[in-house]
């Protein structure tokens, strides 16, 4: 990114703090899981939470549900970054290895198309170890804003 | 299919009940959901949670990934019922309406396909107004059992 | 739905009908696999092909594409049956059988959901032994019509 | 990886590019579409085609599955590289721009994932005026080898 004078608002990083910060206020289920949302930019999210125990499956490794929502929130900043309220429509989700408990993981989304109401998100889910699942989610563009008008 | 003296070990539906236990007994995430695991057979299962507070995302509707969650372990139900320990590989999950605080919530989980290692199962994720998703798994059968052995 | 005096215009398959006949005038695509629509309705589509010595891979199976192109004139009979002209947003395919050459392959488009301006369709592909496919589509309405206006 | 005398053959391009060799000359598919894999390397392919008259569907722009066909052939390449014979089980495709007749439209197939049997493709598929596809594929290896043993 080249610099500015007015670095973050010129690229959308002021705005989509503020949709961000308007977010995280309502929602409860990303706080619940100790989500912390550490950087948004137009089109762009990343978002951690740490594995807790509450969060083992029966194989003793973190519930896939956890790691895609993880990624689902990241998908939800990114998509909702420039204030237009914007809704998942399609995921999926590829499980490439394990996260364990007391592991940092950390789920980076990109916007890879945005076009007319839809988009696509590309999520990258890493532990300590590297990648843990990879995610795409197709978005869907709906009327209003994501931060209160007036 | 062998032929047996009891119905319900005929069908499976037997050894589907102790995987299920044995599971549910270590697996913390879907206790914590509140997940019900209500009903399973050879390839099939049926769990339901109730919309909390806890749940609720920014656009006041239950956070897609504990649509997914729930979708998920009913897929792990079904796919580890035949006491073959089995993982997910890939899925894919469309949102299809909200679902709101206080409504239950019921993933039910068949198997469609199942060759080699290999299994596909859909979900269907319904509430009280009907489908809130749709969601189909992939999964990989891996060595062991899912109850303890001798 | 409005009633009408002819039974087979009151549940869409007259409407559907007339779609699939303007569709397939222009759609080379189809015919040039030798894909015949053998049925519709409304949301509903049945459409097949015979696997042919240009279709097969390096594995001598049909080539995963064309049994994906099958399902997705399948998906877009179904979903187009409307009059409302309505694109493939995003498609998934799960393989689960080889599909020889010779052999008669059938797609079943059946819609699952729709809301506004999208909808999720499944469609099941078989051949002789049973599924070789199922294959998931998110569709996408845009304006105008199907049919030839006025 | 071991090292050799032959620095392309250390990094896999030598062999995987004898591993396309003895794919294409099996795979009339491929050559039907008249899709030419241009280079390939371990874990990597890219593969074009030109969008011909009798690929248009009733949109006037490429039918949706030839898009998907060209992906898929640039995954089977790049997922066959390394001489073990592997399959498609699972592939998404999310459609962002038409193809139009005439366009030379390429797929770069990239290699995200190698655990176990299983792997995770990315391919992105371009025409002139950028993408115009996004596939994910997971595939899953067979016995035996791609080239002829001995």
């Amino acid at each position: 990114m080249a610099s500015h004078d007015v670095p973050r608002a010129e690229d959308g990083t002021d705005l989509a703090e503020r949709c961000r910060d308007a977010m995280l206020a309502r929602d409860r289920a990303s706080r619940s899981l100790g989500i912390e949302v550490e950087e948004v930019g137009a089109g762009f999210a990343r978002a951690a939470f740490t594995v807790r125990e509450d969060m083992l499956n029966g194989h003793d490794v973190c519930h896939g549900g956890f790691l895609f929502t993880l990624a689902d929130s990241a998908f939800a900043f990114a998509c909702n970054s420039r204030n237009a309220p914007t809704l998942a429509l399609q995921c999926s989700i590829t499980f490439v290895a394990p996260a364990r408990l007391g592991e940092r993981i950390e789920a980076v989304a990109r916007e890879r198309t945005l076009a007319g109401r839809t988009g696509t998100y590309d999520v990258e889910v890493c532990g300590p170890q590297g990648p843990v699942a990879l995610f795409r989610g197709v978005s869907y563009r709906v009327t209003g804003t994501v931060l209160p008008e007036g």
